[in-house]
């Protein structure tokens, strides 16, 4: 242990980096824990998805964000545990680290609502490495479907997103931006207008936090665009060649892609305290835990709020989990200073998404007089504040050419199936060797490796 | 099979892709396949491997080549067998493709030239997958040693590059800038200094393509910004621990990195014909087979020239590949109008590699007054030229802008470690559940997703 008190922040999202940086000047040793060495900008997934963005526009190495934070040090690690007794948090690789505060802001993971087949057959979301797999898968699906057209009744080129929250509209919108604009080129032996994108939503309206209006104008624009929009439709199974819904209605497809919500990191059961719903966990005033002032839950993970009993929790949004990490640094340099923290006001900034191309959907909340933007300049705003809250000069420049590359050429330039490494680089001793091979020069008196000459 | 003759090219790197080009007005129908669905730009993966450029920046998806050519196809599959009487290729996936003419360029694989342990545990810069695996290992060891000192002295901070061909010198020069500029902002509570790259050279020169002058630059300015260079020093065996010299001598590393020579795409035995050293292909003069005038063998896969019997090669170069694929298509349309088929003739353009920041090496064949380049002069040259041979348009700003950012800044943008996917999203049941969480409302009443709003 170091003579400062240490601060254990768990997990690099918007609430962890933001109580990283709100303690750079507080008289303690902050760690930083999360088990990617990158910060991944969650709201952009669908865009990697989709291949308008690559990986490196949208995650940000840690570690540069905190090039001169003298009191701050980065683990590259994966929480398994935590022990509020002993002050400790347990790693998967057998480590344990001590604590004399600790922010707990692991985040969220999706919610299969105990729907069978999603955990083994849905795409989703929520890490920047599922976010490549399923941009791989889909367009694995197009090079199937081009070599074997019989691939397309059996649901090759049907797209079936499961949840209409602002996860869902964006992605259903991107994709057949993608379908519409940028593939027809790629696939000329492919008649494009066979790839379905169906957009399944349990309730009676996409965009469940929005407005009325709002949520009728993304409704319109999906359906213009060609999304299958059907509300009132929850699924009732996946499977891994089929979605199955509770009208019983079986709708072929090899891509499940599961955005019906989200319930906490498994690290809420090992806090060994309260859980709300969505097992959320229940947190006082100032965001510490009950009986354990020195812990914290923030972001995705916490829930609370002056209704909290009644269920009404904060909403699972980047903006909580931002002014989350300020307030529980702040507690903590109020209690190095002797004085009681302060209860947590969140500050409700408004909602907002993208449908797609040129349509947007911001309202804000009353603190900027409830002012409602839809269509351009509402995809302008939206555009304007991601550039805003993207980290890192060098990922702004590079979303920003990525983003006006694809408004004017309709192109999606990140097409790439990517896949794990399966060891194709060496090569395998063929079955038979041929006769001719023995006669060969030992390849051992080879000369050393040449190259390419440009 | 269509009415046109169909000719089939195996590979889409820079032999094969320009093999197609080159038939877009010949009356055939055009198949491309290639087992990733983009063009890999070799030359550049040591820069992805070092975190100067990502993914999307070398690599581009070979149907967008080819957007404007009506008589081409493209199949994405991995070529196992090739039957010249039959007139068809076997794909892995079962599926077997007639063709009237074969263009076969599969390119190289690394030669572990029977080093015992290298398959196992050496790092190969052949596909961009393996060049983010290699990155990402890189950098997880910078995050092993920063977290424990002891793993240093077991090697985590010694990177071992065998083979001093360019590949193998612009590899090392890239990681000490790595080491020296870009990563000692990121690790405070590291030591910078005892990052060592060794570059072992069983001849007793680095760049064996290149002149004594430039051979004895590239070894000075290697030494001078810090590359332990070990000439004469050929690898006897590659540990997971360590790698082996002749000499008896054990250098502790968690990371070797093979650059000791390639060897021909094993689709080389399937031919069933003469090979060379190193597995080549035999040829006609026009770049045929032996009694097989509709085969064609080009770039790494081929062998011959006026003295082949002699052992003397053309060089594995991306000119030769390229050269190659535009003669083979030339040939091609000769045949189908009746004219005989003339003999590839290389023309060499000559040499050219980069040691690092301002300093690279260019040697122009006598065609070019066999002018010499050498430090910025040639580094400037290298910029320009692998800008020019760099496919798609979108590539070209984003790998200047990446270069541009890289030089002014010192910076490298794409510190990520990315992994398989590890199926860490979805939450595992937690071993015993918590009374408390039994009292939750049922999580499948939850509403839709919701989502970050910025």
């Amino acid at each position: 242990m170091s003579a400062r008190p240490r601060v254990v922040i768990i997990g690099a999202g918007f609430g962890g980096l933001n109580a990283a940086k709100s303690l750079r000047h507080a008289p303690v040793d902050v760690l930083l824990i999360d088990r990617n060495n990158y910060h991944t900008f969650q709201p952009l997934l669908y865009q990697v998805a989709t291949a308008g963005l690559t990986d490196g526009d949208i995650a940000y190495q840690v570690r540069g964000v905190f090039h001169r934070q003298r009191n701050f040090r980065f683990r590259l690690g994966t929480v398994v545990d935590i022990d509020k007794e002993a002050k400790e948090v347990l790693l998967a690789d057998g480590d344990r680290v001590a604590f004399d505060y600790l922010i707990a802001a692991p985040g969220a993971v999706y919610n299969d609502f105990g729907v069978p087949g999603v955990k083994e057959h849905a795409f989703v979301l929520k890490s920047l490495e599922r976010a490549i797999t399923l941009r791989s898968h889909i367009l694995r699906q197009l090079e199937r479907a081009a070599n074997d057209r019989s691939l397309i009744e059996k649901g090759a080129l049907t797209f079936v997103i499961v949840g209409a929250g602002p996860t869902g509209v964006e992605m259903a919108g991107a994709l057949v931006e993608l379908f519409e604009r940028a593939l027809p080129a790629d696939y000329p032996e492919l008649d494009m207008r066979l790839a379905r994108v169906v957009l399944l939503e349990a309730a009676d309206a996409v965009l469940a936090p929005f407005g009325k209006r709002s949520q009728r104008y993304a409704e319109r624009v999906l359906r213009q665009r060609g999304v299958d929009v059907r509300l009132a439709s929850a699924v009732t199974e996946a499977r891994a060649d089929a979605v199955v819904l509770r009208s019983g209605e079986v709708i072929p497809t090899q891509t499940i892609i599961w955005s019906a919500g989200v319930r906490t990191s498994t690290l809420a059961e090992r806090l060994d305290t309260e859980l709300l719903r969505g097992f959320r966990v229940k947190v006082e005033p100032d965001l510490s835990l009950p009986g354990h002032p020195d812990v914290f839950a923030i972001g995705d993970l916490s829930g609370a709020g002056p209704d909290a009993d009644a269920g009404k929790l904060w909403p699972q949004l980047a903006q909580v989990a931002i002014q989350g990490g300020k307030h529980a640094a702040e507690t903590i340099e109020r209690r190095l200073q002797g004085r009681p923290g302060r209860p947590f006001v969140y500050r409700d900034l408004g909602n907002m998404a993208i449908i797609g191309r040129n349509a947007g959907i911001a309202e804000l909340s009353e603190r900027f007089l409830g002012v409602k933007m839809r269509g351009f300049i509402g995809w302008l705003g939206w555009l304007f504040l991601h550039l805003i809250y993207l980290p890192g000069f060098r990922n702004r420049v590079s979303a920003l050419v990525s983003w006006a590359y694809n408004y004017f050429t309709y192109d999606r330039h990140a097409r790439l199936i990517i896949e794990p490494v399966k060891g194709i680089d060496w090569p395998e001793p063929p079955e038979e060797v041929r006769p001719l091979v023995s006669e060969l020069v030992p390849a051992a008196q080879q000369g050393t490796g040449r190259r390419h000459v440009e």
